[in-house]
């Protein structure tokens, strides 16, 4: 980083380093169309996957030497590069250790009917619904990509997926597969069924159990939101409302749940 | 909690108090051999699973309105139940939200031959090292309930299961299964081999894929870090290494690998 041609952001003050922070804010997200890309995984995983929408790569001059690597792959890319201080870095982010690194993204949504034909005859996609904390949603869809889902479905009614800290816990995994934001969930079931593809309602209350619910062909897992579950008129429009059999008087938070049908999901696609 | 017998707690900073805040640090867990329950649904686990543990409730006029069944389990059980202000339970919790609720327990753990034990021919263990996030060691123990574990065994290299955020995570599961705590994981390992109990590393870079593992005999999920994993004198000290596949450049944290094993250690046993 010690290349004289990077220009030095060094005003946190400034209306760039503003508008990068405003990215915090779900408005200036939607106004921008753009949001941020926290720490070295994430934004690796941008420019590995996504590299076209990089806006830009902002990175402190111990966080350059460090990740060489990113900067050289936004150079090649054609991505612009910001030198900036701590200070420039720090206003910047979301979140408390970006360890010295951040980009800005176009936002990677793609259209629900592009996220659908991504589906293949034998594949699976996640459809989220009323899902309020970030860390869950992030999670669910790190699972999604892990477990080889082909699609993940968010409705209108749920956290935004660009909020930094869905982000952050995807760990890079929303560059990985179509996600589709903002319909209304009646639509999303709608539109899964028009596809073929079978809706399972992931419901602790369900009365099919998983190693019941038939995942050889094209499906689609429900999930609601973490203190609450499904909206019942969601889970009863589903073709098969599935329980994880437990013991004891335990539940699975949302993230456990979603990780053991993902799971099962792709080992009846793999045997 | 009109009870004019139940006496009001309305100094935050009386001697009971301070004791009973000192419990969010590890060295007064310690000394006194109690922790702290926070909120509703763990003290209702504790007074359900383990009321002979409880040395007190405490509770907010509030709390005690919304959770009579709480007090009246405390009062069958002969556990004394004191009412408080609100500053007194913000200043003894350790949690930023116990909802007005929160319990004094005697420690949980029991000897380690004793867990040991509690392994039937057909069941299976975790054990947990060098785990240093609460929420990660508490998401495991709800798992390792949900999932019908035997028993948690937790090496002297972990974060302590007692700590109000482990406890927290748990949900209450820390009162449903025997823990055992503070032992070196070689001996750990070393216990479990005596006993005819299979040790297998949850390792993402194992030569054994979960379909392969066998899980149909006594076991053990050995899981590590959560940033890096098992030490590898420990990984390769056990009888096999084991990963769940999982596809693209995806990791899983350590909470969604731990839910994917005993999920299918509890699909092996059930089948």
């Amino acid at each position: 980083m010690s290349d004289p041609d990077l220009p030095l952001l060094s005003n946190p003050r400034s209306e760039r380093v503003r508008q990068v922070a405003a990215l915090g804010r779900r408005a200036a997200r939607q106004r921008s169309g753009t949001f941020l890309v926290e720490g070295p995984q994430a934004v690796r995983e941008l420019l590995g996957y996504a590299a076209g929408s990089a806006r830009g790569l902002y990175l402190t001059a111990e966080a350059g030497e460090r990740h060489r690597e990113l900067v050289d792959a936004a150079v090649a890319a054609g991505r612009p590069v910001h030198r900036c201080t701590e200070p420039v870095l720090a206003a910047m982010a979301d979140t408390g250790s970006p360890q010295g690194v951040l980009a800005v993204a176009e936002r990677v949504d793609v259209p629900l009917a592009r996220a659908l034909d991504a589906v293949g005859e034998d594949g699976f996609a996640v459809v989220l619904t009323h899902v309020r904390d970030p860390g869950n949603a992030g999670t669910v869809l790190r699972g999604a990509s892990a477990f080889g889902a082909d699609a993940v479905l968010v409705s209108d009614a749920s956290v935004d997926v660009h909020n930094p800290k869905v982000v952050r816990s995807t760990v890079g995994a929303l560059f990985h597969l179509p996600v589709s934001v903002g319909t209304p969930v009646g639509e999303l079931l709608a539109a899964c069924r028009e596809r073929g593809i079978r809706l399972l309602a992931a419901d602790g209350s369900g009365e099919t159990v998983l190693p019941d619910a038939g995942l050889t062909g094209r499906h689609a897992w429900v999930m609601g939101n973490e203190a609450w579950g499904l909206p019942p008129e969601v889970s009863s429009g589903c073709d098969a409302r599935v329980r994880i059999p437990i013991t004891r008087a335990e539940s699975l938070n949302l993230a456990m749940a979603a990780t053991v049908c993902l799971h099962a999901s792709a080992a009846a696609r793999s045997s």
